[in-house]
């Protein structure tokens, strides 16, 4: 029958079936927790599910992910052991471009002085200097990070990326490892963190880290951009590095605990632009074409693309 | 003996007499109003020179402006009859379509409302349609234009040009005269204006423009974003235009009057970001080697590139 099941909290269940059915009108496909016999149900399409979603479907072929991350999917006790498939999106993926690029060029051209200057009513012309005399480095080489440095580059930036493992990447510089990191770290002005939230990553965005970065660079100071996921950062070492001047600025999309609390002192910290996890929405209509392509190809025998490594936890 | 003269304003001319000499030891470099003998002064190079500096020079043989723009220049009254040279410089180039590329995102992301929602400590995840479904119309497609355009083209956006006279474009829809003018309007969501200052263009932001922007876009309504020259927006039209919806947004860089006046509403107008004419300050040192790169293959006999049509004001 390969039925299909929508696990989603926060999202809506019968939009999600209303879509799926609208590429595949003959699929049965059952919102959480309306899972009929259980047996029937061959895939589970999951975002944020309640406990125990996932529980007991014996005939299960695979685990998609509606985000981009697979973090929280990780976490769940006994995420049933079939492919887990996360999305890798030509849309999602430009969304996140959008971000980053958008968020570089903020810092770049000082613009939370600018719209300070405008407030104020100041007509002060500032030196600026080229981007080709900026240099970025991006924590996080996958789809979102190769994308966004081929953007930065085209920009006219200097571009680094780095990754836990080594990658050739053509046109830009990169670096891997732990002592990779440390010579990134040590060559960049404007950091952009687009990593997996894994054991491995988690809180590596801290005191030890930000020191690191370059203190001679043309803006003034470093910038910290992080639109992968808020456990990546220390917010306590974040403040401190804002507030002792190891940070020049920072732009956060992501933070520890989201909805970000009214009490976060993120929120009116002058040196700081708050976004609230919108980095990168993915366009439902085509995650929903990438979700049944999947379960398509799979059905003719293609098998599954971007299926998840469980050690690495990406 | 060929000796270059420096007239400018609001810059340091000690600093570039310097500069020039840097670059070209034995050469006779003098700073207005210390002209010495007129007749061997065979370049004179002017940024806002004072009314007369550029009078008696008989054996004139070009004048190079300092800026992209050559409005100002073309202003003077008994500007010597030469050839004119505007500044193309990859480097300016690059810092506009820096300034392009970060207005047209800060709209299409929608950053206006973002800060306000993070000043209210508002964690307010909103729609946000793709760059995709965005449309931009670029008014100018001189080397400015042509760069902003394909930056944009890359970043996702549907991009489109207009100039006066019929112009190809790899990759960009073009459009050309008063009728294409109508058409491109009609498909732009996000008016990108980057056009020379020339009696024609003068005042061409005014309200029947404004009117002519598509109204069905996906950001809920037309943005303009002004970084060509002040003189060519109606400011009052463009006013008129924010408070009553015909325009949602718009990044102002350039003003009929710079600095902009401490009572003008733009400063302090909501739906404005104001920048103080800093769209592409170009890097004094690159300019330099532009200016004296061009003196050396015109002393070579290899003649002067970037000349000024006197008539098309550009």
């Amino acid at each position: 029958l390969n039925a299909i099941l929508l696990a989603m909290t926060g999202m809506e269940p019968e939009t999600w079936v209303a879509r799926l059915k609208a590429l595949d009108p003959d699929r049965d496909v059952r919102a959480w927790p309306e899972v009929g016999n259980p047996q029937e149900i061959a895939y589970a399409m999951a975002w944020k599910p309640e406990p125990g979603a996932l529980d007991g479907l014996s005939n299960l072929k695979a685990v998609f992910s509606l985000g981009a991350g697979v973090d929280a999917l990780l976490a769940i006790d006994g995420l049933p052991d079939v492919p887990l498939v996360r999305v890798v999106d030509p849309d999602l993926t430009m969304r996140m471009s959008e971000y980053v690029v958008l968020n570089v060029l903020l810092h770049h051209r000082h613009m939370l002085r600018a719209l300070d200057d405008q407030r104020a009513r100041r007509w002060e012309p500032r030196d600026q200097p080229a981007a080709s005399s900026v240099r970025v480095g991006i924590l996080g080489l996958g789809e979102l990070g190769l994308d966004a440095a081929r953007k930065l580059t085209m920009m006219g930036f200097q571009v680094a990326g780095w990754s836990r493992s080594a990658k050739q990447r053509h046109g830009i510089a990169t670096y891997f490892g732990e002592v990779g990191l440390k010579q990134m770290l040590g060559r960049t002005d404007i950091l952009v963190v687009l990593l997996p939230l894994t054991p491995a990553t988690t809180g590596i965005i801290d005191t030890v880290l930000l020191r690191g970065l370059a203190r001679d660079g043309a803006l003034g100071g470093p910038v910290l951009i992080n639109a992968g996921r808020g456990g990546l950062q220390n917010e306590a070492d974040v403040l401190a590095a804002l507030d002792d001047g190891t940070l020049l600025a920072a732009s956060l999309d992501v933070f520890v605990t989201e909805p970000l609390p009214e009490s976060s002192p993120f929120w009116t910290h002058p040196k700081v632009i708050v976004t609230p996890h919108v980095g990168a929405d993915s366009d439902p209509e085509a995650l929903a074409r990438y979700l049944m392509g999947q379960v398509h190809r799979f059905e003719a025998g293609e098998g599954l693309t971007n299926v998840v490594d469980r050690t690495a936890g990406y």
